[in-house]
């Protein structure tokens, strides 16, 4: 076979075939095709598409490119996996929530990427913990604990690891294809039975208009589904940041009071949604609604708080030396009105600004940075009224950021429509 | 300026603008931008397009990426370029007729491209002949002689030598944008006045269609005219090999006997449509035809075919000394029918397969290989009657491209319509 004649087919906008699929994705892994012949095809796939036949067999060609964990308990095995928002620390919920359900979590998480937080940045703001267990350390604690937030292995999926970072220097990150392949082929060496998926929607989120998200959605799923893990997904709206707060250990902070069941509210609300499917599809409730209020009384219950602490404990973490945020700065409302809309991107670029996020791959992150949402959309507040918090390391980082983070908030003199948080995505 | 965002803009189908287009150019020829980038923008130029003025830039950011060859006289300079077909020697011809008319002709030359042959290859096969002038060789032998055919020096254009490797291994080839900024700027760099294109087209030519071609030669001349430089074009029909021979030494051959004047035929007339335009663009004659009479005569005085053997002489070539073709093998023709098409591609295949041409890179090449064109397009014959003759280095190897190149004759019952040669594109 030719790389060219694989390469043109799709330039041509012609439908690729699984053998090329499969030996394209194994040379690039082994570094027999290059970087510039994967960068001409991945940009020809941007363009031309691909079908749903097409993105299952890059899937499983990426997927095939490593190892699987190998399975480690008669529980069945779930996960859950979001496109990535600000303030969003459902992980950090569903993981232990789920494990309450005699359910193993084997969560396999990445970095802060863009404005998107990191799962595995912010379990590190806790003292100690490890995020690079090895498959038997991964092995023992599932069956132990039920749960387990770490990174990836060399060994898993390593052609994702490659295109991941070529598709990030040659602007191929937004397409739909590209995106199942390398989000399906990581969560499918899981070896899952069940996989719930948060596919974000708004300004502040990969898929700025719905539409795009409800494609991202069907294709993720659909790929699921045919390689035989149940599959579900969520539309939600990434308009404001998710819940008070967005950073690390602050994230972390409220995380805790959610599993402890002294929280409401749609950090709550989300990592429900988000759970539910997983007790349905594993036959551990009968029903949507019989799964919410079981998970409800779970989170009541506090046992979730438990399971997390013998996660963070197992995987070397001092919960209780977890950092508090610096002190806070206050912004307040410049006019009477209406919060019309919160730019997430702004936001988000303050806290990475104030070292709460990576500028370049490799720079260490501060925990404390912390950026608190007190005015959220809809909200009617006056002149002077507090509108947020900025945690930042001294008082003139904080006041640089304030410009930009003021540019972040919209006002209206009427009253603002606030789109509904999640919904379902029919099957 | 980011690399990702030029790509990105391109990627949406956004025209691109000249200081990105410059920025991305100049970064690629030194090396600070790597092939990867170039590859994914490349292959979103290819599917999205560029417009003619984005073909400009393109064609100038690649020109002055290196140096253009210093005005060597008063005279002014012409030169002609062709898409490349097989058997096509009229460079060969153009050159030394051209400059009996006092024009001089810097004509920077290639080699074999898949199965088109290459002038250099051709070239030297002249025990002795020098293509690897450099400036000043160059400048002193225009002075003296009025025509030169080298290859191109490292100084010269060197983001084409780059991009064109590139393109070669990642299915960019095809491309208007990419094939006239590739072409123009190397033409360019020779500092001309007048310029003639032949645009092929044909089942052995770059473009199979005759619409797609009228679209590169449009683009060819725009970009050059853009550029002050008179460009005009033909487009000619690559349906059969061009005059009687191809390979490399019998080319030179027949060259020769067009330059004496002694054979008339479609090597002549193409040679003397390019030449033409030159004549009538540098003001040596008043119109197309005062200009076609002028070179019709000049080959009968048979003053090109001294000036070509000067030429050879300065570069360091014994004309005399030049290989005959091997001993021949006659095909002949299996049925009684009219000769409708002769595919190029599986008689440049055979050629090459002889060793008349390269396989990879740096392959030497046999001189002595050639096919001879017998039969024609439209002609009448019997079954029996000879239609080709092969000469390969022995019997065995002439034997085993046999079926090869009777499969790429197909024969007619009834009397095939052959389309013209050539024709001028207006203006």
């Amino acid at each position: 076979m030719l790389a060219v004649e694989v390469i043109a087919a799709k330039r041509d906008a012609k439908a690729l075939r699984k053998d090329q699929i499969e030996w394209f994705v194994e040379g690039y892994a082994k570094g027999t095709i290059p970087d510039y012949q994967m960068s001409a095809l991945a940009m020809a796939i941007y363009i031309r598409g691909m079908s749903a036949e097409e993105t299952h067999w890059l899937t499983q060609a990426m997927l095939h490119s490593g190892q699987l964990l190998q399975p480690a308990s008669e529980r069945p095995r779930v996960d859950k996996h979001s496109t990535g928002g600000l303030g969003d620390k459902t992980s950090l919920i569903l993981a232990p929530l789920v494990a309450c359900f005699d359910l193993d979590v084997p969560m396999i998480s990445g970095r802060a990427l863009g404005i998107t937080g990191g799962t595995l940045d912010k379990l590190e703001s806790i003292p100690g913990y490890r995020c690079n267990l090895n498959e038997a350390e991964i092995g023992r604690q599932l069956q132990r604990i039920g749960c387990v937030i770490t990174g990836a292995s060399q060994s898993l999926v390593p052609a994702d690891r490659k295109l991941y970072a070529l598709r990030d220097v040659t602007a191929l990150v937004p397409s739909i294809p590209l995106i199942t392949a390398s989000i399906m082929s990581k969560k499918l060496a899981e070896n899952l039975n069940a996989l719930s998926l948060d596919v974000k929607w708004g300004s502040a989120a990969f898929m700025n208009d719905k539409h795009s998200a409800l494609n991202l959605a069907d294709s993720l799923t659909r790929t699921g589904t045919q390689a035989s893990v149940k599959t579900t997904a969520i539309l939600s709206l990434m308009e404001q940041p998710l819940g008070d707060w967005s950073g690390n250990a602050c994230e972390i902070h409220e995380s805790i009071a959610v599993l402890r069941g002294e929280v409401k509210g749609p950090v709550r609300e989300l990592s429900i949604a988000l759970s539910v499917p997983l007790l349905v599809d594993t036959g551990r409730v009968d029903s949507w609604d019989a799964g919410w209020q079981k998970a409800e009384e779970m989170l009541d219950s506090g046992q979730p708080f438990e399971r997390f602490r013998a996660m963070v404990k197992e995987q070397g973490g001092q919960l209780d030396q977890t950092p508090t945020p610096y002190p806070a700065t206050t912004l307040h409302a410049p006019e009477d009105g209406y919060l019309q809309a919160i730019d997430g991107q702004e936001i988000g670029k303050a806290i990475i600004e104030l070292g709460g996020g990576r500028k370049v791959a490799g720079d260490a992150i501060d925990p404390r940075v912390s950026f608190r949402s007190i005015a959220k959309l809809g909200d009617r507040v006056g002149r002077g009224d507090p509108i947020a918090e900025i945690c930042a390391g001294n008082r003139e980082m904080a006041t640089g950021v304030l410009p930009r983070l003021m540019g972040a908030f919209r006002w209206s003199e009427t009253a603002v429509k606030v789109p509904c948080l999640w919904e379902r995505v029919s099957d």
